[in-house]
């Protein structure tokens, strides 16, 4: 996991390479076609990088996404108009036989589809209109993370070659850089991580475009370290979580530069009159000082372009953890490389 | 909290026969508008009533749903194309105001907007183009119950109204009778829920029309009984969560009877494997035998009329052992009755 945690950046830069001018084509033949809607399908960590992407989408090119229900189509067997549709798959193995169940049933109901996935000779390939691919070579480790922060930079290349507007671009190119330079927090990271050794819950939060790696942060500590980690929005901790605080309850906050960073800075000052005990992401001195502990990362770094630097400190939180507590993150209790549920 | 749970078949009966008629007038006029999507907006209780309105109105109308990111519209500001969109806000007290926010926004992105509140004269009213509304009276404690449920009734309504074909149609009018006979599990919680004073940390597990539920009994537990409970579809618990648990760490099930029972039955096989200590609300004499411990409802329940009737018992779960710890339910530390966030 650590390895594969490394590799990001070169993973990030050849995923750009290899998928650039096909995602280009592609959006100019979406836009051609129109489409009114925009569908994600997935599971796990691929369906915490398509949480990341419905926000991208909507806000850059103002189409509406829907986080698909996986058991509608394969369960009730629900028929959907999809006529203006794209859906999109997203599976680090292509084959989630239930994410490929939807694609299937999607095409049926008039949907153009897309498959994101890392593995070319997968049955998701055969299944979809187009398919985009993370590079960086297979993942080994049980815990998903180039494959993740792969899928996460697909959405970048799509809303850019879906947006019409050239101002809603984001400069996603610079990201594989920022990613290597969140690495460089490791040694920050392994300073702290005895101190989590005996943590056996906690609430892991994150805001907007944040939001999806409080989701992957909580599920990374959960299946690599067994630590109940609850994930929420700032907003939705405050609608009735928030009750479960008290002295030392852990909280991780992400708290990136932009428009989500009020609400955060208030939910720290908030937490720490409860006394609870406050972890931050951030690239905020003040911040951080209001926090009981942080993980400062590197400033400048537009709010468009943090989700993936910022999931990496995440990353190596869990696979250190993990090592500290004596467990294996490449091959957690109870779980294989591919899930199959339906 | 105990005396709101009591009342709810009666205000179900009373949103049914306040509502009916409205809701089929309104399900004629959108039908003749033409949707072509349903975007739920809400936060807290009101959000898992809708992720419920998700599954039922998807599944029956064949219109594909979102569930709002509010922060998409109230901190980045984005404009949707919503021509074509019903947009509905849920929330009891009708003062949220990201949600009421997101409901302008939408209004102005050219959605038709309807709110679902239990306040007749709350802002929401003034901003939506119809309102549906719980009735029921005013709830008094914090946690919503009755609200919640009629929330979910109004969905119902909804669903029924916008189906265009005769055999979808559920019988909803038979519910308010199936939750006065949940009620009747009072004793049957009252006389388990001392075994639970100690649980620190559970998962809550429901799937398909089941999986809001999931959501609002882990928020039930959080915010009354300061459980750190975490929800999941059965299908996503399998991919990766289920490395938390080990011997004795608690699982609660929702296992209705239909098309989700198969997976449900198979997780409970797997967590006895495992040694978990399970609890399942069921109707089914074997499941419930392979479990730890379990609620048996009443026998002959329509899967589409199970998820009203299913939260009853969990709602009395959390209050009764709310009262088991010396906590109030009715005013949780760190909350409040409306919540403000944006």
């Amino acid at each position: 996991m650590l390895q594969e945690i490394a590799e990001q950046p070169a993973a990030l830069r050849a995923t750009i390479e290899g998928e650039r001018a096909k995602v280009a084509r592609l959006g100019k033949f979406l836009r051609g076609r129109g489409i009114d809607l925009i569908v994600l399908v997935a599971r796990g960590s691929s369906d915490n990088a398509s949480l990341f992407g419905r926000y991208l989408l909507e806000i850059k090119t103002g189409v509406p996404v829907s986080l698909s229900a996986p058991s509608v189509h394969t369960l009730y067997q629900a028929r959907l108009d999809l006529r203006r549709a794209l859906v999109v798959g997203v599976s680090q193995s292509g084959e989630g036989e239930d994410i490929n169940r939807v694609l299937e049933n999607a095409r049926a109901c008039g949907a153009y589809t897309v498959g994101i996935t890392n593995e070319p000779n997968s049955a998701m390939v055969s299944l979809v209109d187009e398919t985009l691919l993370t590079h960086g070579g297979r993942e080994r480790s049980v815990a998903a993370t180039k494959t993740f922060t792969g899928q996460m930079l697909l959405f970048y290349l799509l809303a850019d070659a879906l947006a019409e507007d050239d101002g809603a671009k984001v400069d996603y190119a610079a990201i594989p850089d920022w990613a290597g330079r969140a690495l460089e927090l490791k040694s920050a990271v392994a300073e702290m991580i005895e101190r989590y050794v005996f943590m056996e819950n906690c609430v892991v939060v994150g805001r907007g475009l944040m939001y999806a790696n409080a989701y992957e942060f909580a599920l990374k500590l959960m299946e690599t370290c067994y630590v109940v980690a609850e994930r929420f929005s700032s907003a939705d901790f405050l609608h009735g979580p928030l009750a479960m605080v008290e002295r030392h309850f852990p909280v991780i906050l992400f708290a990136p530069p932009g428009v989500t960073r009020d609400s955060t800075r208030a939910l720290v000052e908030r937490l720490r009159e409860l006394r609870a005990d406050t972890l931050a992401i951030t690239d905020d001195a003040a911040l951080a000082h209001a926090a009981t502990r942080s993980l400062l990362m590197p400033a400048g770094l537009d709010e468009f372009l943090a989700p993936i630097p910022y999931i990496i400190p995440a990353q190596l939180f869990a696979a250190l953890l993990a090592d500290c507590k004596g467990l294996n993150p490449d091959a957690p209790r109870s779980l294989s490389k591919v899930t199959r549920t339906l």
